[in-house]
């Protein structure tokens, strides 16, 4: 045993995981409801998978730098010479002689094994949704968690642009319902990039890790990104071309998106298959969202011919979520046609969006349960418990949520406690007193 | 490796576990949704704690046999040096050496840990609502899976007999609302057994292998049960009493619940105190139940003298929900004073009552979704991606969850598997086919 005493000073969740109180919890749930219900209408479908999958799956090269981050599972009955092989390995220590499986660290992996597993009780075009906790061994850091909601929709088996345009309308509709009105999306395209790279003459080997640099355009601007790329044992003459390109002059006028905009951000000459997707995404998205309201005829799309993301397994469009009330993004996603059918040994086309929960729970301001009424009983010490609970089940037959609390010497820290849990009313209860003098008098 | 190819034969979920497809995912949430929303009523609050805890905390004797059955999570980083130290250890192999977290196997660990981590943030008597997997690593078999939900609520800090009559209402509430009406309890109390077998003769020391031997007699009998105990060290004199009570001549005439009917179940002199807080439970509960309904007046409780529950760290009352469409128990529970302030280092009263979730999903039939239309739009290849996504938009708008599927040759198969979906209707639509020309059909 490493702790010394039972007490408070040692209990504390494991290092970088959180406990959720009442209040929290709550609102989690909330948002979690919202978004489920928004995607449910939208034609997705929730679906769970066990948070553990076989240590394999979770390093099979899918999972990107996130298989180093993975929990292991300890194998149960390990003996002596196992742990020992274990350690004596040729190569090193060998992870995989000690654990069988691990706590997932995303829900691709699982959702490509669910799909290998399912597919023939799945419809064609699959659309999944997936809100679970997924497990990283990170260093905790600020707003960091070693365990926190991955919350993805996904659409498996449509290789057309329909595809990303129910992904996005979707998401919309449910940052709508949460209250985050005029959100937006940047969106780019893997093969423009690809394309851009090599007009400037960036040889396909180089091209991965020029994406990494001009990634970072967004933090270290332009000039970051030149003086790096000249750091990199890239082409000087590609450097040379993309530097121009980013200092060409360049309108002051904003245009909304469309092809107009998407061939003004590229260098010329951008494929026309590649922008007529673009376009045609957007046309969807800007049909759908200009039903039913006068201001939202544009699309909330923003091309962005610099957005990469970083996951290697993207394929075509990537994009994320934008709010004007945060610097941050809010989510993001992209196409990645190949990686969902690698377990069934063949390619299924797939795109998928992960909206931020973690974020936006952090984002919105604690709403006080809608609708019913809320009411604590303060009640003397005598009030014999079956007056007590029958006036309570009665209440809440009426529809109210209700708190018995025997009353205390300071019953104004106790309401206070009961308002900052939601309860909204309050009433006293003495022995003996008729059910119909019951009077409940407002929380402040 | 030890997966030979990426193929479907390979790709299972971790053994033991389960995936849940759409349709019982959804029935899954709503059952949860339905518990949540009555305990929520009944001021119950939920929380939530990380579904891994310190290796120490899940082998501090609390968790009884399921530690044994702890799923261990291995230490990140471990060298061949800490490995070999591991396997070497002088008392045998070390597995705290190799992991220093755990899965949790039940959600009372995790909450003893959570009430001594925040007890200074939680109203004086907290009402806790845990709906949550728990991980077992059992040797599969039929019904029992290595991944579960438990569904508990617990009352800490009300020593009193209100703290029962509350978790009871709460729960029959809860089973009303998802359809299993007629619930009902069987309730016993560890005093009360441990005060009989003082009766008989049994000493201190025997009691708990006395209990054991009591706890099958349902499955095995009066016989069953006194043969067991004369083959059992214990004093022989003791199981001929015990025998004789069990042979006593009862009427035929079943008694309601109340005094009468606990002090005829019992030897006679059974303390006044034990049979009292019985009563104020059944009585609260019988009140509590009454409101509203004519039929309800009876507390639908059963004193059972037998009844025992196999963990060891109740205290007091315990108690099994039951319901006449099942043989097995659908949830149990007691009070356990002592336990929850184990990490606290103080004595703290709790009651708890942990709602049988994965047998009353298996119970209920799958439900269609309450309300709202669910469409399936059934387009031609041709449609423009605009038209078709504003479509959906303007229907997902007006309240329906809308499904596209693209027209294949088989119609039928596709509409087929969209009702086992639960879409209850379908239109077709074509190019450039007037908005107002959508004709929804039933899908039978």
């Amino acid at each position: 045993m490493t702790w010394k005493n039972d007490t408070v000073a040692s209990v504390n969740p494991p290092r970088g995981m959180r406990d959720f109180l009442p209040a929290d919890k709550a609102r989690r749930e909330r948002v979690l409801a919202v978004i489920r219900d928004r995607y449910r209408a939208h034609g997705f479908d929730e679906i769970e998978t066990p948070v553990v999958e076989d240590y394999d799956r979770l390093h099979a090269g899918i999972g990107g730098d996130n298989e180093k981050l993975a929990f292991n599972v300890l194998k149960r009955g390990l003996d002596a010479d196992a742990i020992r092989a274990a350690a004596d390995a040729p190569d090193g220590v060998d992870a995989h002689a000690l654990a069988d499986l691990g706590l997932r660290y995303d829900l691709t992996v699982p959702l490509a094994r669910f799909y290998a597993t399912h597919r023939a009780e799945l419809p064609t075009v699959f659309r999944s949704i997936q809100m679970a906790p997924v497990w990283r061994a990170e260093r905790p850091q600020k707003g960091r968690y070693r365990q926190f909601v991955q919350c993805d929709i996904d659409i498996i088996g449509d290789a057309t642009s329909r595809a990303e345009a129910e992904l996005l309308v979707a998401s919309l509709d449910a940052l709508d319902e949460l209250g985050l009105v005029g959100a937006t999306f940047r969106i780019n395209d893997r093969r423009a990039l690809d394309w851009m790279l090599a007009h400037f003459g960036f040889a396909e080997s180089e091209r991965a890790g020029v994406l990494i640099t001009i990634d970072k355009l967004d933090k270290v601007g332009p000039d970051g990104v030149i003086a790096e790329l000249r750091g990199r044992d890239a082409a000087a003459s590609a450097v040379e071309a993309f530097d121009a390109f980013l200092r060409r002059p360049q309108s002051d006028h904003v245009l909304p998106f469309g092809e107009q905009q998407i061939r003004a951000a590229l260098p010329a000459g951008a494929p026309d298959d590649i922008v007529a997707d673009l376009v045609a995404i957007g046309a969807a998205v800007s049909a759908a969202r200009g039903i039913g309201g006068g201001d939202r005829v544009d699309a909330p799309l923003e091309f962005d011919p610099f957005l990469v993301r970083g996951m290697g397994y993207y394929t075509g469009t990537i994009f994320e979520l934008a709010h004007p009330s945060v610097a941050y993004s809010l989510g993001g996603g992209g196409r990645y046609d190949g990686m969902i059918g690698r377990f069934l040994g063949q390619d299924v086309p797939a795109v998928g969006f992960s909206i931020g929960f973690e974020r936006i729970v952090d984002l919105l301001e604690t709403a006080a349960d809608a609708g019913a009424a809320a009411v604590v009983l303060v009640h003397d010490r005598d009030v014999p418990v079956g007056e007590l609970v029958a006036l309570k089940a009665a209440l809440v037959a009426d529809g109210a949520r209700v708190r018995l609390e025997q009353r205390t010497k300071n019953l104004k820290v106790l309401l206070e406690r009961a308002a900052a849990d939601g309860y909204t009313s309050f009433a006293t209860v003495a022995a003996g007193q008729p059910r119909d003098a019951l009077e409940t008098k407002p929380l402040s």
